[in-house]
């Protein structure tokens, strides 16, 4: 039996949003993993995606997989025997931290969309909180993956001296057209959806619909072409997975597996919250620091050591931006090693790809 | 005033589908550019992509612009001086050929889904059908874009001598599994679309929002993250553009952008007609015919000569596709050009990169 390992931090009372509003009795789940040195120095925190939850890996309290299962733990790349892991849920999502969903304790009903404007800032500032909470000042390193990431970037900048070295994964210094048109295409897709009914779903009607086809695609743009041809091809499904009588259904594997990662997720993450998280991706721009310049923008980041990664496959977070983010910490005095892959899976590499960034990651921390 | 330059040829009754089924009193719609030569040995065939109709370009009974019209013309890469231009409307396209709105002679109600399964084979015979009518028994060039692509090596294979040279253009042997996944979301996006009600929408109760995110979708996939980079990049629609009491409403010229494709699509575009050539794009594979080769499906197209041109920055119809083709065709005897275009513009560059793709087009029937 699994219990839940989630423990939670109450974030100071009004937290203030970036854009404006503030939230009251809000707070964030987090797991840890490992021990917190006395010198309180070798603690690591791992910012998120869009839609992991802070169980990054299995532990005591809950022995299920995490989502980063083989990268965690006693020996492996980010290893627990040295290392205090922390992994917070992100402000605004549904895994345990306050997020749409949650109940607004001024009406005793779930905030929607009178929940605040959600800004990656508030994602960072909200992590940072729990972490200064646990007494630690500063973090051995900082990891951000995907959208975590640029919550990474804004963290640093936010809380100079927070952090003594980064390890950015397959992420942002801002988001790009091409990745605000796929964002944008999938949160029209959940609020065309009638059931999303400007957020008033309950379970009874919920916009599935819309769920599915955002997290096919999704799915779609966090993989690559190269890996579905060697993966799929043209494998037809068997009679007995196809069902005939839906008009234009499914005929060909990769159809089915997008629709397996769809059932998967659209009663899994509140829909709202993927919303509020969504559009925060697309705000997100370094250079909002540095007037206009991504590189002024990341020359305010002060860490003594960085590694960045990122795959030649990613057509949502370009490898271009990982060496943007590269030049940037270089530039304001880091130590940067830049890895680039050529891992087939896209985006989501660092979630396959283990054996490669195992390698790069374990690398970087055991030279630390 | 504009009028119709269409002209419409009547296909064999009953016209045999690849798939079973067959048609009655079917029908393609065509335009032509330039005079047909006393030897009947200047016809060149342009086969179209999804959405194109017949009209590629101004003509006399039309002087509305085609949607190539700085490619075919007088002086023209495609010059009408020298070349009688036919360009057909793909079976099962709503643009005057036979489609599943038309009506089903057999019950005097449009066809809908009885509309018999299509595949590009059945577009490839309709055409060939039709250029046969013109008493053209071989074809001086066979031009294939995108979709037409497919159909045009449908149209080779199927119609062996019918065809002196080729141009392929930004197309594929077949279908992958990347294409296939766009493609069906896009298909899901309008069958999920309640208003779609199985085929049987009217005008007051129709598919719009999947229309829509089909469309969008396929923009986005059309056009490449470069080029939007320098486009868009992350310009703000002005206030008197965005509409601030829709949630989650467009904020980025991108989407906005996106928007304006899709509303000028979605009505203007027969859904179940596109679900239809979707399908068929999905179904095709040169490698059928090939014994599950596809080198040795392209090695029994014959041809002369053949330009095979692709884009680096297609992720739809992806380079190494077309350099399949070339490999292929000239396996099979043909002298063949391959060149392979830079321009930022992804799949949809043989509509806006005209100056390079003039350069290759005007440059190969110039030698010719």
């Amino acid at each position: 039996m699994s219990h839940d390992a989630r423990r939670y931090f109450s974030l100071p009372s009004p937290f203030p949003m970036k854009r404006g509003g503030e939230l009251h009795g809000a707070r964030v789940a987090f797991e840890t993993w490992g021990a917190l040195s006395d010198a309180r120095d070798n603690a690591l925190l791992i910012l998120t995606g869009l839609s992991p939850s802070a169980h990054a890996a299995s532990n005591e309290q809950d022995p299920s997989p995490g989502w980063w299962e083989a990268m965690i733990g006693p020996g492996k790349a980010i290893d627990t025997d040295r290392w205090f892991v922390i992994c917070v849920n992100s402000l605004g999502s549904d895994k345990g931290s306050t997020c749409p969903a949650s109940i607004d304790p001024a009406t005793g009903e779930p905030y929607r969309l009178s929940f605040p404007e959600l800004a990656l800032e508030d994602v960072a500032n909200a992590a940072h909180a729990a972490v200064s909470s646990l007494g630690i000042e500063q973090l051995a390193c900082l990891v951000g993956c995907s959208m975590g990431g640029m919550s990474a970037l804004a963290y640093m900048l936010l809380h100079p001296g927070s952090v003594r070295t980064h390890i950015s994964v397959d992420t942002a210094p801002q988001a790009q057209p091409f990745a605000i048109a796929i964002r944008s295409l999938q949160r029209e897709a959940i609020r065309l959806d009638p059931q999303w009914n400007n957020g008033r779903y309950d379970d009874a009607h919920y916009p599935e619909t819309g769920m599915s086809i955002a997290r096919k695609l999704g799915v779609i743009t966090y993989r690559s072409a190269m890996e579905w041809n060697g993966r799929f091809a043209r494998i037809r499904l068997d009679a007995e997975q196809r069902d005939d009588d839906v008009p234009f259904g499914f005929e060909f594997q990769v159809e089915s597996y997008l629709e397996g990662h769809a059932q998967r997720f659209v009663r899994t993450f509140d829909p709202n919250s993927y919303l509020y998280l969504s559009r925060a991706s697309d705000w997100f721009d370094i250079s909002e620091y540095g007037e206009g310049s991504i590189q002024a923008g990341l020359k305010r980041i002060r860490v003594e050591q960085a590694l960045v990664i990122g795959v030649s496959t990613d057509i949502l977070f370009p490898l271009e931006q990982q060496e943007q983010i590269a030049e940037g910490l270089e530039a304001a005095g880091a130590a940067v090693e830049f890895v680039a892959l050529d891992s087939p899976q896209g985006h989501d590499a660092f979630l396959v790809d283990i054996e490669n960034y195992s390698r790069a990651i374990g690398g970087f921390l055991g030279r630390l």
